[in-house]
């Protein structure tokens, strides 16, 4: 691997790039191998400071946002270098895996400073600034939506609004921000280009023996907050026929959205992974049922069709049970491509090291999704072990994790080199 | 009425019954009808006190067991008649209503009220001794279980066991009996039978205009808390075939079970009440759904059919979805009669009045079901308004109150001039 990895002249260092892994795995890392780093926690928290300290002992300036989004600058390029944003998120699932955002996080690190020791070695200018960032709530698991950081960060959702979002112990994002000191006020710019590595978290790199992933399209999402209103009784006396269960409406959903993408075979991804009922007694009744409900596709068609369908699906499955509903929330995201400029650095990056890439869509959502909007945007993918993500045996191997920052640090270096022409050179790209 | 009314010779006063409804309603009553009457709170504690001042005054004897159950001794009957039991309970559900158990504790003390006078005026010695009972947490709102007070009394729980059961705030029923001065040490045997009146809470009397009815059977009930084993995982790029979601194969079982109850008619109730989802977040496939399940009927064949069609369903929905599962506890309670001679009894005192009895079934279970394995045991029943039961618009009519209460006072003065053998009469019953 040595003499493969050191083509660009930015030669990552693999021991450094495992002790920043295994540092950052002690926020909130249990001895089996998970990860509970909900976003804004006191894990959090602590994984924050120990990546400002790291920022602060690697010479790179350190910013935080309003929304608590974390930056550090590696001071490199002149005053008017076009900035080249790096990074993923480091929070986590609840009882969620290590890999999942902190390795792109961590690779950032790694990469932007192998990138910079190679040019000072050479006594050359950067002719792009570059900077890790952290984004705030990537994971959605505490605080919804997910990919809140991003989205304020590129204008799509309001701060206002993101800072009063609320957990389910009513505590809001911005009182969150606060208790572990990252309300920030520091202004950064939309940067030229966004680069995200990240853990594949599906099987097909593992499967077809493939070292390496860039994710080429992003899926579309629709996602409803949807409430099954029915009426508490007592689930003793109360005649079947003359119940209005809640809890009824809501399982013909869950059942029907399982068929419904079973219609569509391997174009649409459905889901309802939070149902809350109400008051959720054993000898009750249920009153109400609010059901967090999931529809993605890679096409723009099959979601709006899934849409209505899900629709026709909810008024049958409110008038089966005799009750009411309300559709709370709907937060649609618009399948895309990625740009195709980063595409063709990181097939070329690849291929410098004899690999060919697989092209993956993404479908979980990246930040990488949400800076897709307002600048070039892309993400690497390196494999995961038995597909798995999100769980504590989440897995990507050393050498994987190692040669997945070795290409993004020989993309950084022709951006280095080249400035964002490099992004230019598609057409040119096999 | 009141010709009616005399047949007996045991005449209720219903404007005495109605000024004690008053009296009782005063302690957690709301100005719109609702009852905030929670056992062993402040609230149950003065009811209480004002039930043992009645005793005073009117010559009862009172006692206080150890689970604070309330017992009122009239004096009746010499020192080896039999002790006949008349009572309901005081607690009351949250935001419920002034009629349920209420009404069945002030109507057992009006009754023995009216057959002692009737005795006395005619200077005969009572067959049997009569008492007033209130029994402690018959709801299972603030304490859990149900039933708790009666269930010590009989021996179906443990004293120790029963004083350790803790509500929300952590307060043991040991310590809210010692709050309100109701921990006590009297010792109450098993009596000879025990008759109670209560609400319908229910829509059928008054459907069928009639006046009275008969709980003649008991419902049983079988509890399953059920667990659904899947995998987490992220809801975006799992693939729909690899997702193991236990919640998917809950909501077949929530579903199954409403059709399982359509294939009884009405001889089955079945519900999901509660529903604990793991780790319930928006965008991972759940890895575990815990699913509080019933079954309830009338009939113990139907039971145990429903029960092995509950077991085949939970194997096909943990099949269907690909998901292991665990039944985490069983609890059965049998369906059973009550007592033929006292069902009987209260037939014909009903027929006095030119009532036929309508035969009705308790299914949400009442402190008579405790006796009923002690003792022959009934519950008598009067009309409920619109059928509604634990809600503030909760009624029973006056007039429906005191014809209730003078078919319990027949009863009690059939039982003091035969005694016991009364209930031995239930042949020549039609």
């Amino acid at each position: 691997m040595p003499d493969t990895l050191q083509r660009s002249g930015a030669l990552i260092d693999p021991a450094r790039l495992d002790a920043m892994m295994t540092a950052v795995s002690a926020f909130g890392g249990g001895e089996d191998g998970s990860m509970m780093r909900l976003t804004l926690s006191a894990e959090d928290g602590r994984a924050r400071d120990w990546l400002g300290a790291w920022f602060a002992g690697n010479g790179f300036a350190g910013k935080i946002d309003p929304i608590g989004n974390q930056f550090g600058f590696a001071g490199m390029g002149g005053s008017n270098a076009p900035v080249v944003l790096v990074g993923s998120h480091l929070d986590s699932q609840p009882n969620g895996g290590r890999f999942d955002g902190a390795l792109g996080v961590v690779s950032a690190c790694e990469a932007i400073r192998a990138v910079r020791e190679a040019l000072e070695r050479r006594g050359v200018l950067s002719a792009c600034e570059f900077a890790v960032v952290n984004w705030t709530n990537e994971e959605g698991a505490r605080f919804q939506p997910s990919l809140l950081g991003s989205s304020v960060f590129t204008g799509a959702a309001e701060l206002d609004w993101a800072l009063e979002r609320r957990d389910g112990s009513g505590i809001s994002v911005g009182e969150a921000l606060s208790s572990i000191g990252y309300a920030g006020t520091d202004h950064v710019a939309v940067p030229g280009a966004y680069v995200e590595l990240h853990i594949e978290g599906g099987p097909f790199l593992e499967r077809e023996n493939t070292r390496f992933g860039i994710f080429t399209r992003f899926w579309g999402a629709t996602k409803y907050r949807l409430a099954f209103l029915g009426r508490q009784a007592h689930t003793g006396p109360t005649p079947m026929a003359e119940r209005l269960d809640a809890l009824l409406a809501g399982a013909h959903v869950v059942t029907g959205l399982k068929a419904l993408a079973g219609a569509y075979g391997l174009d649409l991804h459905t889901s309802v992974g939070r149902l809350e009922v109400f008051p959720n007694s054993p000898n009750t009744v249920p009153s109400e049922a609010v059901l967090f409900i999931e529809l993605r596709s890679g096409s723009a068609t099959v979601l709006a069709e899934a849409e209505e369908r899900l629709n026709a699906m909810i008024e049958a499955a409110a008038k089966e049970a005799g009750v009411g509903f309300e559709i709370r929330s709907v937060d649609r995201r618009i399948a895309g491509p990625m740009d195709a400029g980063l595409v063709g650095l990181a097939e070329r990056s690849a291929a410098g090291h004899g690999v060919v890439s697989r092209h993956l869509d993404t479908i979980g959502g990246h930040d990488a999704v949400s800076l897709a909007a307002v600048c070039p945007s892309i993400v690497l993918a390196v494999p995961s072990v038995g597909g798995v993500i999100h769980h504590p045996t989440e897995l990507t191997r050393p050498e994987d994790q190692a040669f997945g920052t070795q290409v993004l640090a020989d993309m950084l270096m022709t951006l280095a080199t080249d400035g964002l022409a490099a992004l230019q050179s598609r057409d040119e790209a096999a």
